[in-house]
């Protein structure tokens, strides 16, 4: 079973006996764990000798009216689960350990990168993820981080976090984690209906089709932007109402248009964010073009 | 003599050797040092087995028109006088291996307390500190650092800064470091013309007296107002252009005043930064109020 610490001092000096001697992973959440955060609590634990799961709803990531007080709690549903897949330490700190002063003067923001996308729908919510995350980093100091690629832009902000601060913290991303019927993990789909919950693999399954017509022939910017307007009706026919739907190169920079009106990049992600009913998905899809055109 | 590292890889693979079994400190310079810096580094050694000194002209922390191209590299000087401060590592990286991408689009802001005093006259500089600091503490992991007394606020900053992103880092401030007749020491007293210089000692003349009319008596806000404008008008007729001149808590907040309209604080600042010729002076003390009143 993990040991929990509860306070910044007692977690680092628990980790003061492996420091140095043995290499040090930090799994990040926000708890009420599911398969996907477990399987980065797994891929952590082939990159290292001890992984620590912080666990800790950050205040400073919710805007106004969103979810921080009905984000479900669970932590002895998710100690259990962590024990059966051997993280080593829990981190659970209380808000007035991790925010002496809140909201801290200090801010770590991520320029124009954050600017879109999520960061659009959601003002200020990768400065939340900034500050946490220097902290955790700070506090823990793990030789690497292990962070879901279903939020492929907070991934993307903390590579950028890690080189533009010289953090000496490996990066891994770990693949979208699943349901059978394609969706994608999240501790927001409780927030789903049974009925909804039935309609919400049609998010994957757009994102799926779009990316095969994507992937084949000369792709120009026109063919690009029809097939993305054909996936938004398609979602709202279905009853998503769309955050955003966009095609980005893995930096999230925007696609290139070359001479004749064709895309450059031979490799882009396909990223979306929908509402249904109380639930925001998020989904995102890796489109590599196909050689042979 | 101190061994120099240039690049940040090599820098952290020689610290390892003295992790977690000696205390290590960080000393972070522009270079062209003088006795204020080496008073750092003796101090440094005091409270630590390891003294790295880093040495980089910070181009972030300099805005537009200001001395970026014109401020003194003396490298090799610098390592003689670490030496003799028995300084063990230098850390003199290039701003390619500093700043692969400059600016960096990742941002460490200080907030309100940067907003003033030497932040209002110099836009972006306390950004710059910020950003440099993050990076020289993830590089050098230290135990603890030491800045100068002399820049007050960009010590304040840094304070705010640790708490903030929670660095296991102890800061301590270094007394200011004075020449004979009182002038803090400083890189950029070097613009200063000879005739200029037998002026400068003025300031810290004036600081002084300002502070022995403050600490005496009940202090009415009247008073202190008065008290700052002869001082003003004192420096001003001696040659000096003045940036600001202000009385600050030691955290940097307001003065706050009581019914009376005498003022609370029992001890407060006085910072001044004033232009004589081409070179910016800055310089504070401290006021503790007579108790006997």
């Amino acid at each position: 079973m993990p040991i929990i610490y509860h306070h910044i001092s007692a977690m680092r000096t628990a980790l003061q006996t492996h420091r140095g001697q043995q290499r040090i992973a930090l799994v990040p959440t926000m708890g009420n764990l599911h398969k996907g955060h477990l399987e980065l609590v797994t891929l952590a634990k082939q990159h290292a000798d001890i992984v620590i799961v912080s666990i800790f709803v950050n205040p400073t990531q919710f805007g106004e009216g969103e979810d921080f007080d009905s984000y479900p709690r669970t932590l002895d549903s998710d100690v259990a689960k962590l024990t059966s897949v051997d993280a080593d330490y829990i981190f659970a700190p209380s808000i007035d350990e991790m925010y002496p002063v809140l909201p801290p003067p200090t801010c770590v923001l991520a320029g124009a990168i954050a600017n879109q996308l999520c960061g659009q729908s959601r003002p200020g919510h990768f400065d939340g993820v900034g500050i946490v995350v220097s902290k955790l980093f700070n506090i823990i100091q793990p030789d690497l981080a292990v962070f879901g690629q279903k939020d492929y832009q907070q991934l993307a902000i903390i590579k950028q976090l890690v080189r533009d601060l010289s953090y000496p913290i490996e990066i891994i991303g770990a693949p979208i984690v699943r349901a059978d019927d394609g969706l994608a993990l999240s501790s927001r789909n409780q927030y789903l209906t049974n009925a909804e919950r039935q309609i919400a693999p049609v998010l994957h399954q757009a994102l799926q089709r779009l990316a095969q017509q994507l992937a084949t022939g000369k792709l120009s910017q026109q063919r690009m932007q029809a097939s993305l307007a054909e996936t938004r009706r398609y979602l709202t026919d279905a009853g998503f109402t769309i955050d955003y739907l966009e095609i980005k190169t893995d930096q999230l920079g925007s696609i290139t248009t070359a001479e004749g009106s064709n895309i450059v990049e031979k490799r882009f992600i396909i990223l979306v964010a929908a509402w249904l009913g109380r639930a925001r998905l998020l989904d995102n899809e890796f489109v590599t073009i196909n050689k042979q055109f």
